[in-house]
Formats: structure tokens, sequence, C-alpha cells
């Protein structure tokens, strides 16, 4: 939970892939880091030393699966594992050097086409946010859980640079409050006007007519729609339909996993017990309590009203083809 | 917030007032507090002092005034005030002692009329329990909430007794997690299974078939049945409508505000921002973020499966005539 948020999670496993490969580089040759970028530098110690492209795909598979095996709901960090194994798997690649430059290349590659894909979602997402609207985001879906500028975050600041006013309501976001601490500090960090409540005032806000949109991101999207989310977002939609307002989800396409038919076969995160039952190093619950801590939930497709990718707006994605709708706009 | 939950606020106002009257008369007469029970006391002390009855009435009415301020929403503190108040005001007691006496009892008969109430609450609501059943429940309305039964877990407590198993769902009850640090206490010190949660993993359970019934307490019940009771009920009851399941409210029948015809016309006590913006000393939000804390929400009736009472169930609130159904009962 040192990097949090599904397109971060994806970028860091990637660098993460280079990192274990610049480790064992270092046992053979200086400061190897420098090669992977640097066309000019001459190669030499590269070509003198005895490094086996051979070993160079055993460390970084391995890495591949270390990481593989740190959080199983979002589906970018496979996404972008499966990227990276694509290249230490390429049998074209023969000599050392260029392995070691196309692995950081791709790392690269995917960290620029998140961000590229995030400034996308949040030109379309911009689209819905009118003028004096309260909007309600759960969790953080920000730059501090992406390439740097945000999915549902991105959005709104999008709608910011457009000129738009509206304020933002962030729930805290229990247990690890990333929206208290995160998606506040992000808004305040750009101006945007933002109010904080515990997940337990979102019934009294939409009772009062308060909220008029609802925003969230992903961390993992079946074929059929379902989203699967940080826990407690299928809450805000099922509050959206009883009260007739819109929930959109903003993620890129690499977060729908076509594999997967539905949202309710999708893994859940569950996380350990003291995340509730400690705060700030004070005990909160009786020790004999029992402990319900899921990281994420699934809500199902016909409580969407449009998911936001980077090629298009999915409306209503339980009644459209999602792939022939991202296939038609790429 | 020394003293919380809707029963012991009331309680404890008319044994404020008792203690009002105590500090006043200490300054007459020595230890006045024995003379309030004692009936065998010889009461020359009283006799002999100044003190007058018209002071009396003047000081208790005065603390009345005071403790009234203390929280807007929950109706038993003034009903339990204006019950004191009528004491105060009998122009038939003249005796200072009398006086004394009288206001002493009033506050001994609300206390064990409340503790009756929560037993006769608990087996009604019992009959609603089945075995094998979990059950959710939203902040403390148990012993620590009341005359020391509970309502809502008085409920829970009378089924235990008949020899009824089931198991408890308490969420953590942000932002001053009365669910983990009061019901599950008093979960643990019953041996009644419990399991804490965050609020936001209630819709998880939900949609996973583990909750069949939620069960709360009320803090003010309006003439059609409406529920005000702790912020994040309504989202219990909108969950309960969307998956099927049975939303239960107990309380004795003085929580219900005859002179208010709808619920939101109940006023809704906003506690301080520092509630949500700092735990355990530590400050979770930027300070330019502003927060929305109430401490309340109201839960339109027709939502309500059944308000358990000391005198009758009564089903379907929005449908029936709540004030027939008590007086066919009382």
């Amino acid at each position: 939970m040192k990097i949090r948020g599904a397109p971060a999670i994806g970028i860091a496993a990637a660098y993460g892939i280079v990192l274990a490969l610049e480790n064992f580089l270092e046992q053979e040759i200086d400061s190897p880091y420098r090669y992977f970028f640097d066309q000019n530098e001459e190669v030499k110690q590269f070509k003198n030393s005895s490094v086996k492209i051979g070993d160079m795909r055993k460390v970084t598979l391995e890495a591949s699966h270390v990481l593989e095996q740190t959080r199983p709901t979002a589906v970018n960090l496979f996404w972008a594992i499966g990227r990276m194994r694509s290249v230490i798997g390429d049998e074209s690649i023969t000599q050392p050097l260029s392995m070691a430059r196309r692995l950081f290349k791709e790392a690269v590659d995917i960290y620029y086409q998140e961000l590229d894909q995030e400034f996308a979602i949040g030109e379309y997402g911009a689209t819905l946010i009118e003028n004096g609207m309260n909007i309600l985001t759960h969790c953080n879906a920000g730059g501090l859980a992406t390439a740097g500028y945000g999915t549902a975050l991105g959005v709104l600041y999008r709608a910011q640079e457009m000129g738009k006013k509206f304020s933002v309501f962030a729930d805290e976001t229990r247990p690890l409050l990333q929206g208290a601490r995160l998606t506040a500090w992000e808004m305040s960090q750009r101006d945007i006007p933002v109010t904080v409540l515990c997940e337990s005032a979102h019934p009294s806000l939409f009772a009062a007519d308060m909220v008029d949109a609802v925003i969230v991101g992903a961390d993992r999207i079946a074929a059929n729609g379902d989203v699967v989310n940080k826990v407690g977002t299928l809450g805000l939609a099922v509050m959206c339909e009883k009260y007739g307002k819109p929930f959109y989800v903003a993620a890129p396409s690499s977060t729908i996993d076509f594999s997967i038919e539905r949202g309710d076969q999708i893994p859940i995160e569950i996380r350990p017990d003291e995340e509730v039952t400690f705060y700030n190093g004070k005990r909160t619950a009786p020790p004999s309590a029992g402990v319900y801590n899921p990281a994420f939930d699934c809500t199902p497709a016909e409580l969407i009203n449009a998911i936001i990718t980077e090629s298009c707006v999915i409306t209503n994605p339980s009644r459209n083809d999602i792939k022939s709708m991202l296939e038609g706009n790429s």
C-alpha cells in the first residue's frame, strides 16, 4: 500500500521490473542505468561484461512473478506486467544492451501512454461536468493514483481548465482515508472547493439534493461493464439510482478485462483487520470481534450511466456493447 | 458527548435537574441528598433551614433550560425535561422537602420506566429474530445508550435469552466509532458473535447476501413514522429496500414526537469539523477543506418495515396510523 491506485500500480510494476534488472546488472557493470537510454555512450563496458541475456530474462521474469502477487484486484498490474513479459520473451532481441533498453523503453511507454490516456479521459469526461454542479467522488482517482493527472479527478481538472465552476464532496474513504488525505489535498492544491465527509453522511447529501453527480475511478471492469472499485462505490451507485443522479466511472480502456465476463468473478482483495481495528496506533474495537475488510466492491453495469475512457464515453454500459464501442473509436 | 444515546440523554437530564437541586441545597443543609429518599429520617434540618420552595423552583427550572440546550435532535431530552418541569410547576407541592423528594422520585421513575420499556421492546422485537440470522446494526442502541438494557440491542439480548443463535455485524460508525467501540464491546460481553466493518463495506455485505435484517434505534420519530437516527441509517434503509431485506427500528413510544408531522422538520445536529478532520490527535484532512458532519439523518417511513415499541410492533408505519396502534395497545 505504499503505491495505490490502479494506473499507478501498473506503472510501478513496469518500472519495478526495470529496477530488478538494474540491480542484477550492477553486479557486472558500473551504473548500468545510464546505458538504458544514452544512445551515444560507448557500450564497451556492456559488451565486455559477462552478462548473459538468458540471465536477464530470468531475473526480470522472476521479478514479474513477485510483483504479480502484490495486489489481486486492479487489472492494470497484470496488463503492465504482460507488456513487460512480451519484451522479456521477444526472441528477436539477442543483445543484452538491447534487452535493457527495450525493457526501459517499454516502462516509459506505459507511463506516457497512461498519462496521455488520462488527458483524453479528462477531455471526454469534462463534457459531462456543468457549471454550478456539486460532484461527489470516492477514494482517490487523481494524480496520486495514476500517471500524474488522474482519471475521475482528471475529468474535474480538465473541466476546471475549461473554466467551469463546480464544487466537490470528497468522502474520507475508510479505512485508509484516501479521500480525506489525498483527494481533498489534490483539490486544495488546485483551488477547487472541496468538502470532506464521512461515508455515513452520503445518504444525507442525496436526500437534501446536495449532489448532482458521482464520479469515481475503477480497479477492474468486466466485459459486461460491471465495475470493481474501492469498497463503498456500490453504495454510491445505489444512492444515485434511488435519487435519480448520474453515476460515472472514469478509467482507461486497459482497465476493462475482456477475459472476465461478469464483475462478481473478479477477485476482491481482503485487507488486514488492523486497518479497521486500529487507528493511529490506538485500538478502536475489542480484540474478540471479527473484522470484515474488503478493499473493493462490485457495481453492476446497470447502475452506471457512463464509463469514460480515453477513446469514447460508453453510455449505459449494460445496454451497449463495450468492445464494439471501443473498437469503433480506436 | 460524554453521555450519548437518546434514552440515556433523557435519563441524564432528569438526574441533572436533581443534581442542580442538590448543589443548591448543600449551601443550606448538610448532605441534602439523603432526605430525598429516606422517609424515616428526621426532617428537622430541612424544616429549620431557610430554604424557600420558590428558590428551588427557580434553580431547577434554570438547570432544565441549560440541559435543554445540550442536544437538539433526540426527543427524549425534551420529554424527560418536560416531566421534571411538570413537577417543578406543580402548585400542590408546597413544602421544600416534598419538592425535593418528588423531583428525585420523578427522575427515578423516568429511569425505571425506560428500563421497563426496553425489556418490553426486547420482548416484542425478539419475535422478529430467527435462528441463524445475520443482523446488521449501526451506531450503539444498547445498554450504553439507554437505561441499561438497550433498544435495538435489547432486542438481540432478549433473542439470545430465548436461546436463539445469530450473529451480528456492527459497523464502526464514523466519526465517533460508537459501533466499533461500544456495540462490538457489548456483543463481546454477552458472547454474541460480532464482526466489525467500515460503513463503506455495507453494500458488499448486501450484495453478497450476508445480511438478513437491519435493526437500529431512533433519536426522534415524526408523527408520520419518519425516523431520525445516527447519520448513515438512511443508507442502510436504502440498501434494505434495494436488496429486499427487512429494516427495523426499536425505540420507546416516547421517541415518537406527535407534534412534528414529518421527519424533515426534525432539527439535525451538526457536529464539530474536528470529529472528521482529526483522529486520535492526528489531522486527517487538509485545513482548507470544508467539512459536512451531520450527526443524524432522516429515514422516510416507507423504507421502514416495523417500529418496535414497548407496547406494540408498528408494522409498515407509512401505511398504518401510529397513534391509534399505540393507543389500541396501551
